[in-house]
């Protein structure tokens, strides 16, 4: 079986603290603190694993939260390809309060220019033929314009096809190495090709060389353009619970289907399914198990264009 | 000289998130990031050192921020005597937005009653005669009932005296261990003794067995009991800044006047001074040395019991 090869370049020990009402201004006793290895990439990894799939986890980690990230990462039987860097590794802290979460995001600090090509090697090493290589999310202050580019070469030359979840001007730049597939949501994909209609904005990434585009549209489904044709699965209905890593659930579903040859339109049924499974789980990177084989026959791709 | 040992049982990893304003419910982009080793006693250490005094910082220290603990307060050069424990040592959090403050305190994680022992011991070790041992702050939960007792005598077999600053039953069960002194604030006075005059609750903390007592009272100053004479030091007026750690100035200045003998009232005066000077600097154990020394001969204390 290939295996998934996520790439995080921006890891983050996710803490969440729990209290009892959040006020801006006073002190609050926090009762309950959980601690998780986070990062887009590592949690397409959690999922892949959770669907029986193969994943390695590549990612720089430093100072002390960079060890804590890599032994909860071993501790939870990952392979994983930790990068040694000198920046201590970024912490997000979610405070949750009366059901509602208030993030409050590090940013990530600077590597090294030879610590990135450490990350690049690392990807070369761990790819080889038939594999998926997955590079997701946000990139620390001072990334290598090209990093995404230069990782999907890596990779290429490794023999593995390569998916993207990034935003901003990375998503451009990435489209232009053209990687197999790139996945950004509606507000992301807006936002960096600065077209309102999805559609014409998809088609922006093609024409710049992504040779797939899978569009999350939040509570209207998925769109998916291959270049020849378009297809759009609708939404698992009533979904309640916490979007928080529905994005990376679908990414996991979508590397598992180019790693198993399934047909496009199967693939974009399989991850709208196990997008929509994430979202009654508790946190980023699970999936409900039950869910997932539960919606799978319940949707339908349909072609569009 | 003398030494000033600091016991901090429950210490933290200080972090300070700078955010442009902090929103319930939505995600932020932290734009600074300060950690400092904190918790009371390690603040008290440091404003030993800021006025020439000699501190050692006993602690229990476990996982990766009680590593970043002491290796950060190894850094700043203090003689520490770090007590490894299994539980991970706590992180504070503050977020700061438009010059307000909001702060997320993580609950101290139980130590196992053999290390509550060795910090007894590294007390013990740390303290020689003619040291005053400082036992400041909140105990994590699961602590010994008889903690503070334990600790004040076994610093009085080393021939120290003991200064203690915390709240609640502590504050109770330590004054009836006898120190040399207790330092609570006003609220902390009268939540522990149930009595609202601050007067008559320093006689019931008086009565359990303190030696004395000293109130620090915000902007209305700090008052001393000693058993047989109560004095008052009005404040420095027109003071605008930062409260945090002014309490652990004043109990700094009371350490450092009990091991150079500096007379009560005079020793009233000084932790006066060096509360009020904590108010202007930017951060809890750090004081404004031009500032003390403006407000010292401004103080009087006053008798009036």
């Amino acid at each position: 079986m290939s295996t998934v090869v996520t790439v995080t370049p921006n890891p983050a020990l996710d803490v969440t603290y729990q209290v009892d009402a959040l006020r801006v201004g006073r002190s609050h006793r926090v009762h309950r603190v959980i601690e998780r290895a986070g990062g887009k990439g590592v949690n397409v990894a959690r999922v892949v694993r959770a669907l029986d799939g193969n994943a390695v986890v590549v990612a720089p980690f430093g100072g002390v939260t960079g060890s804590a990230l890599e032994t909860s990462l071993r501790a939870d039987g990952f392979d994983v390809r930790p990068v040694p860097v000198a920046a201590q590794t970024r912490r997000t802290v979610t405070v949750v309060a009366d059901g509602e979460a208030t993030a409050l995001n590090e940013p990530g600090r600077a590597l090294a220019p030879e610590e990135w090509v450490a990350v690049e090697n690392a990807v070369a090493d761990a790819a080889v033929a038939g594999d998926v290589a997955v590079i997701s999310g946000s990139t620390p202050r001072d990334a290598p314009r090209d990093l995404h580019a230069r990782l999907i070469e890596r990779a290429r030359l490794a023999g593995a096809a390569t998916v993207v979840d990034t935003s901003g001007p990375s998503l451009l730049a990435a489209a232009e190495a053209a990687p197999a597939l790139v996945k950004p949501n509606a507000d992301e994909l807006r936002e960096a090709t600065g077209e309102p209609d999805v559609t014409t904005a998809a088609h922006i990434l093609l024409d710049r060389g992504a040779r797939s585009v899978v569009v999350s549209l939040g509570a209207d489904g998925l769109a998916g353009f291959d270049g020849t044709a378009a297809w759009r699965v609708a939404p698992v209905p009533g979904l309640a619970g916490n979007p928080t890593g529905a994005g990376d659930a679908v990414v996991a579903a979508l590397a598992l289907s180019m790693s198993d040859g399934t047909p496009w339109p199967d693939a974009l049924v399989r991850a709208t399914a196990c997008g929509a499974a994430a979202v009654p789980a508790d946190a980023a990177g699970k999936i409900d198990l039950g869910a997932y084989a539960r919606f799978l026959p319940t949707l339908t791709a349909e072609r569009f264009e």
